[in-house]
This record gives C-alpha cells, structure tokens and sequence, in this order.
C-alpha cells in the first residue's frame, strides 16, 4: 500500500507512527516546513534532506501563480522541479484565497479571486484544484475548502462547512491519481457540534486522511487547543491527522497531545529570518543589545551546526549587518529544533515519557 | 617560514605557486571572495570549505564600524568570531575611506572620516590601521593607501603616491605581530612614470607581498590591463603579487598572464546575488523570459551542486520569486566557476597550455 500511516505507540491521545507515502516513510507527529514556492525560505534542499526532513508543504495557490502548473508539469512535476526526493504535501489553496478577502468571490461551484501578483484574475474550482496537485505529483493534496477568519457569525461558519463538505464530495469524485492522497479538510470554527458535522460528512467520504482547518485564524490558544482536542477526537484512529498552520513549540505540544500527527508554518523559518531564535530556554530575540558581546553559544541545549559552530555575538552581528547568513543559520537552528522536538516527542510517547516530557518543554515554552 | 610563495611553474610573466600563510597553503593564481562583514554574501563558510577557498577577504573599514575591532579580539580574533580557519587576507579601508570623497579628510599623518552606517566621526593613521588588523589576526594585512578615482590630475596623483608611500614606511615602523604579513600598495595612476616611482619606493620597504591598487577606478579595461602588467614587472619576482578589485573572467585572465598571483572582488557574488551567472558561455541574465522555461543545466560544462541540481527554469523561477535561495544557488556557480578557472590556470601553466587555454576562455570572455 503506498499511503498508510502505521500507528507505534500511543500515550493518551497522543501517538507516534510512520506515515508511508509513494516518497518514502515519514515519521509522526512531523512538523512540515513550508515551501511557499517550492523553496523553504533560508534552508536549501541539501541542507532540508541533512536536517532529517521528511516532508514539507508548498502552495498549490502560489505555485499556480507562479511558474504555472503546466511548468512544474513539463518540469517532470514539482519533486523534479525543486530537487527534492522525499515527500510533499500541498495545500489546495483555500487558505490563500480566502486571505485575499475582498480580491476574491465564492459561489457554489468554486472562488474566484485576483492574483496578489499583478491583479490577474483566475478561478479555483474544488475539481481544478485537485487536478493541479495530482498534476505536480504532490504525495498529499488537500482538497478546496471554506475557511472563515475568527470571530465569525454562526451563518458564516455554517455555509463554510456546507460549501466544504459539498467541495470535498466533489474532490473525491474527480481524483485520478493513485499517487497522491487526498484528505479532507473539517471546518465550523469554535463550536463543537458545528465541527462534529463537518468532521461526520467528511468521515463518510472515507478520505486517507484530515486536517483541521480554521484554525490559528484570530481565536485565543487556549480555543484553538479546545478546538483542536474535540475535532481530532472526531477523526477515525487509524489515519492520519493533519493540524494546519501551527508551529511554535508550545502550540505543538498542545496538538500532539490531543491526537494530531502532521503539522505545518511558516513560524520557524519566518522568526529566523527576523533575528527571532526559539530555544529550549525559551525565545530569544538576537537584536537585544545583550547579545553583541555574547560570545556563547545561541541555545547551549542544541547540537545543531549553528549552535556548535557559531557565537550569540556572530548571529547578532550578522542580523544587525543585515546579512542573508543571518537568516540562513537561524532559520536552519529553528527548524532544526522543531525537528528535534518532534523526534524527542515520538521517542518519549514510545517510552511512555510523554507527560513528563510534555511538562519539561511547556515550563519554557 | 611561515609566509612565503614558492613559484612552481611560469609561462612568459604568468606564474603559478604555493602561497605558505599561517592558515594554510594558498595556490596562486587565487581568486579571494569577499566577505566585507565577516560574511561572503550567499555562501556559508563550510560551503565556501567545500568549495575548495583557501583565502577570503574581509574589510577592516567595515569591521572597525561593526561589530568593532575589540569585539574582534575578545571572540577571539576574527577567524574564531566567523568560524573560519583558513587564510584571511584583510584590506585596510584605505579603499572605503576613499570611497567616501566628502565624507573624508586627509592629512599627512591619516584621514578622518564619518561613517556610513550612522555619521559618527573616525579617524584611520597607518599605524592604527595595521594594529587593528593584527589584533584581529589578519594573515595578509594591507597597509592605508590613498586611492584616487580615475581619471585624475597629475598633482592628485603625485600627491597619493607620496602619501602612500610616507604611510607605508610608517606601516613598516609599526608592525609586530610576526604572524601577520602586511603588503604594500603601488598606486599612482595611469601613469608609467609614477607607478615606477610609487614601487621602487615600496620595493625599497622589502615588504612580503605587494599589491596594485587604484585600478579598476574608473579607467578603461585596456588602460586597465596595460598598468598591471607594466606595474607588475617592476615588482619583487619571487614575492607574492595582488591586483586588488578584479573579478571578471577576462580581467583574472588578463591579469594572470600579467603576473599577478592574488585577486578580489564581489563581482562574482554581487552578480549571483542579481540574477547573471558567469558561465563558460559567457555571462547570463536569468531574469531573462527564455529562461522560465528552460529546463537545461545553467552551465553545462560546469559540474557544481547548483548546475548538477537544478534546471534554469528552477533558478529563474527563485528569482523572479525573489526567494532567497536563488542568489545562494547562483553565488555559489559564480564563484565555484571562478575558482575552476584559477585552478585550470595552474594547471595550465604547469602544463605550458596557458596560452591555449587563455584564447580558449578568452572567446566567450
């Protein structure tokens, strides 16, 4: 079988798996770092591949922009195309559109938006949007669903996951290739029993796997962790489940806990790029004054490269001199630490350390 | 000894050789990337060790203004604060203070000068300028010159000469550190003359190395090429020679058949960090709309990670995109490719090919 997720060990919700996928095994939970444009901003592919990383996502809405689905497609696809052999998950585009606001319009049958890049119009329909992620190969497509920013009227929330759950009926309809799974997406905001809907009608059409979306859009953690803990509750065992948008170490903590094994955000490479470290002290920002004459190491608990090879003084020297080392180490040191939290997390859940575990990194977190 | 260069083979005035620094041997002819902060733009310094660098440049106008001399010397010196342990060639900042036209003034006995980052007032003496760079452990310190841009006037010219001369015997006075070798500069123009007089002056000081400053300032390429080799002749045969400021393949091979053993310029990361790739076809602009969909190697007899991974197609579509890892990518072919022409030369005048293999390079120069 060439997508199935093989769950190892549980403690609670939580649980550890391998997830096999037509480009190799990836380990859960799993944080995907985003390739927006089939680039991880500040990590190359080699160093990707060193790092351990398995997976990562790109955007099916900024790919299609640019260089187009038929580049990617005469390229050989989108693993040719950027270089890289492991696994792919691309997001439907739904979210991007649906941030574009008042460039975009939805109807029954699809959305139809403006391009951010030159105001082009263009048109998402939940078959195209299939076709062009089974076209560029990804291992995982996410079908065209109705997200709603929080707070939001019940009306919105309900016609958000009437438009998803018709969409999603209509994904499955037109999937075509074997090679790429394709998971559903549960909407209905805050309230559980909108959720419990969302998550029944999509259950019902069997997808290999779901995400939940909608959050991470203007609620308080604390409700997207309530949130998150009741859909997932929702979802069958045996497949995997996918928490959109969340990447800082405490929110992962929270999401492993409560059963989710797939994770993604531009959080980590995007505070690299700004001087932003996170550590296992906690986060650290490397503009502060303090660190132009701190000649030890950014976070003394990491192995990393940057950690063993360069100082708090060196870092910060770069950020201030504006120079693109800078980003590249911090962004290599933030992923690197959330990989490592992940792998940590899988071995703890293994070992039955999970709460003990759990405990230790939210003191800091 | 600990600074020396050993010729190995010549070919009319182009010579090849070991160059012998504290930081490991340099073969000459050597193209030095730049690293002006204590960072080569778009290449990490264990890339720049794969690479096969053996000698980068760094600046102490920019390293005196930030992080500052004494932050230097705590870290360690400058190859610990950068985690680099091969050779550093410093420049003095005499070419950046100059650099500076109204924001500098000159005396006999230094310049002051307001800074560029925030205005504040600095003064550079030739004696400052060599301790800063032997307390941050410059293998090959420069000493302060005056550079004039070109064209000039005779007495503008007269005048460096005398200046850089003056400053260089107060250089010599001044030195201490027995690890640091500290290199003359010849200036004096376009003029046959004056560059007779500025090197028999500097020659006079028995320095162990000596470079040809005030070119690539304005003048033309033949102009260019003609003061080199004539400036070249009137220097020491069996100490090590530096052209300051060239980078393109047809000036590092004219200048190689000139004599000259070291070289420097952010020409080939500069235009990395552009979009134009230096190639064995002549240089490339990838913003180019052929490009988009060009799935061929960006340079097909060059065998670097860049053009065995990745398509043009893939390199335009980073730029265009303005994603980070497109200047890495093609920072790292320009300069991979420079260093394979340097390495070719050697071989090449060990093999007595220099002269086939100049008109061979030459015709897509």
């Amino acid at each position: 079988m060439s997508f199935q997720l093989q769950i190892e060990a549980t403690r609670g919700a939580a649980r550890a798996g391998k997830l096999v996928t037509p480009h190799g095994i990836v380990e859960t939970p799993v944080f995907m770092p985003v390739g927006t444009v089939a680039s991880v901003k500040g990590i190359s592919q080699d160093l990707l591949e060193e790092l351990g990383v398995e997976i990562l996502l790109s955007n099916t809405y900024h790919l299609f922009l640019r260089p187009g689905v038929e580049t990617v497609r005469q390229m050989g696809g989108l693993h040719r195309f950027m270089s890289w052999d492991r696994a792919i998950l691309t997001d439907s585009g739904g979210f991007q559109v649906f941030s574009l606001e008042s460039r975009r319009q939805v109807d029954d049958n699809g959305v139809t938006f403006r391009s951010h890049l030159d105001g082009s119009e263009h048109r998402f329909t939940p078959e195209s949007v299939v076709e062009f992620q089974e076209t560029i190969g990804s291992d995982i497509a996410m079908v065209l669903d109705v997200c709603v920013k929080l707070p939001a009227q019940p009306h919105e929330l309900e016609e958000s996951v009437r438009l998803t759950t018709l969409w999603a009926q209509r994904s499955v309809a037109t999937r075509k290739a074997a090679a790429t799974a394709l998971f559903g997406i549960v909407q209905g905001g805050l309230d559980p029993a909108l959720r419990e809907r969302s998550a029944c009608e999509l259950v019902a059409l069997d997808f290999p796997g779901y995400a939940i979306g909608g959050l991470s859009v203007g609620e308080t953690r604390d409700q997207m962790y309530a949130t998150a803990r009741v859909t997932a509750s929702m979802l069958p065992q045996e497949k995997p489940r996918y928490l959109m948008g969340v990447g800082t170490v405490r929110d992962l903590l929270e999401a492993i806990d409560a059963g989710l094994d797939l994770f993604d955000c531009v959080y980590p490479t995007r505070c690299g790029r700004n001087g932003r470290a996170m550590t296992h002290d906690g986060e650290l920002n490397l503009f502060n004054a303090a660190f132009t004459r701190d000649f030890s190491p950014l976070d003394r608990h990491c192995d990393c490269n940057t950690c063993t090879t360069f100082s708090r003084a060196y870092l910060s020297h770069l950020f201030r001199s504006r120079e693109m080392l800078g980003p590249r180490l911090l962004s290599h040191h933030n992923v690197y630490l959330v990989n490592a939290l992940m792998r940590e997390a899988r071995v703890a859940i293994e070992a039955r350390e999970w709460t003990n575990f759990r405990t230790r990194w939210r003191a800091n977190a």
